[in-house]
């Protein structure tokens, strides 16, 4: 498949038309952003980590039912996904309480939710993402009743999943955030990214956070982190 | 019935115990606020104009099959109020964009919602009351299912209800919030007020503000245009 010209450039990805009009090109670049991009930093290796990472979990969530944007690896750093009209929300799961939902809600880290919440935001880097609900996204036409179901349901599959993969690892899958979009069928498929950028995940013992908040609060080890991440789930990076 | 010790002293109402220990007695003051209680003033009359217009309103929807919390009127700033668990929620419903839900998804105001949106929020000052979700209520124990799904269905009979009444005085219901509680056999029921303090409401031809924002806003005349909004629905005060 042929690289053309760039589709979108985010602050850690880079989407490429390719020669097939139903693929695009995926790029993780080292490039890391915090803080809606006030702290940006360049980090050896990330791209190359999270787009292998990426490819594993989406292989597994395929295993298990997902369908998933990922098509093949085709470099260190890049990856061919099918085309999406992307859903312009976040989808957002938390199983124990931890960063935005203490500061808004008061609550104390590492509470655990029982059940665990759902959050939609919207995705609008000049709004700071606001947190939204099913009655905004249908009045304003981002996604229809179905569509809203449909991305929960399997939000939610997500999470029976992937809690039990990384419990496996001896971690705990804390939150994390999932985008949608529609394929040419109509049907709904996970798209974006699954990376320890855009999860919390920690040490079940330790509770050592294993995840972009080592970036957020300056902790140190972000990428060799993340490799040991992989490495508990049986990836060698 | 006999007041007795003072319960709360919220930013505009006292609540009152009784003698009866069924009952509470609601003191609508003068005392308006805006911000988050930033903007405090004393309007004559506010009260006694508030105190009444709560009770027309409570009595229409009692009319109409919505259970209210009101009993009877027994001074000009005084009712007497069945005595409920309140649930520490607002339910907001919007057929028209104003307010903060432009400010935060960056939309117009004065756009038709259709269908119209509804919001949770957690009555929290020291937070600044944010926007909740279902999931985050049956999660942190402040409401069930059953009764969020009560609360929704009585917002939106709420919004049929009174949007005709408005209507028919030749203005826009754009928004409002609701209040409920629990009486001792389990029912949800509306409490708290139902007044141009706590809704949106705008003449039909000129868009005219007739609500709160007339205060938010320095727009002047607040009681009399709260009075002007009686006077078209029937209700001379």
């Amino acid at each position: 498949m042929q690289k053309r010209d760039e589709l979108y450039r985010g602050k850690a990805k880079t989407v490429f038309h390719t020669d097939s009009a139903e693929h695009l090109i995926l790029e993780f670049r080292n490039d890391t952003s915090a803080f809606d991009g006030e702290k940006i930093e360049q980090l050896d290796r990330k791209g190359e980590v999270n787009n292998k990472f990426n490819h594993f979990i989406m292989q597994h969530l395929e295993a298990a039912g997902v369908q998933t944007q990922v098509e093949s690896l085709i470099s260190d750093t890049e990856s061919v996904v099918k085309k999406l009209d992307m859903i312009p929300v976040e989808c957002v799961v938390r199983n124990v309480a931890a960063g935005s939902l203490c500061r808004r809600l008061g609550v104390t880290e590492g509470m655990d939710l029982n059940p665990p919440t759902f959050e939609f935001f919207l995705k609008n880097d000049a709004l700071h993402d606001p947190m939204i609900n099913d009655y905004h996204i249908v009045s304003f036409g981002w996604a229809t009743e179905a569509q809203i179901s449909r991305m929960k349901e399997l939000t939610f599959k997500v999470n029976t999943v992937l809690s039990e993969l990384f419990a496996n690892g001896g971690m705990i899958l804390v939150d994390y955030k999932l985008e949608f979009g529609v394929d040419s069928a109509g049907n709904i498929i996970l798209g974006d990214e699954f990376t320890p950028d855009g999860c919390r995940l920690w040490d079940k013992e330790t509770r050592n956070k294993m995840d972009k908040d080592r970036f957020r609060q300056g902790l140190g080890s972000v990428v060799e982190t993340y490799i040991e991440v992989a490495k508990r789930l049986g990836l060698d990076l």
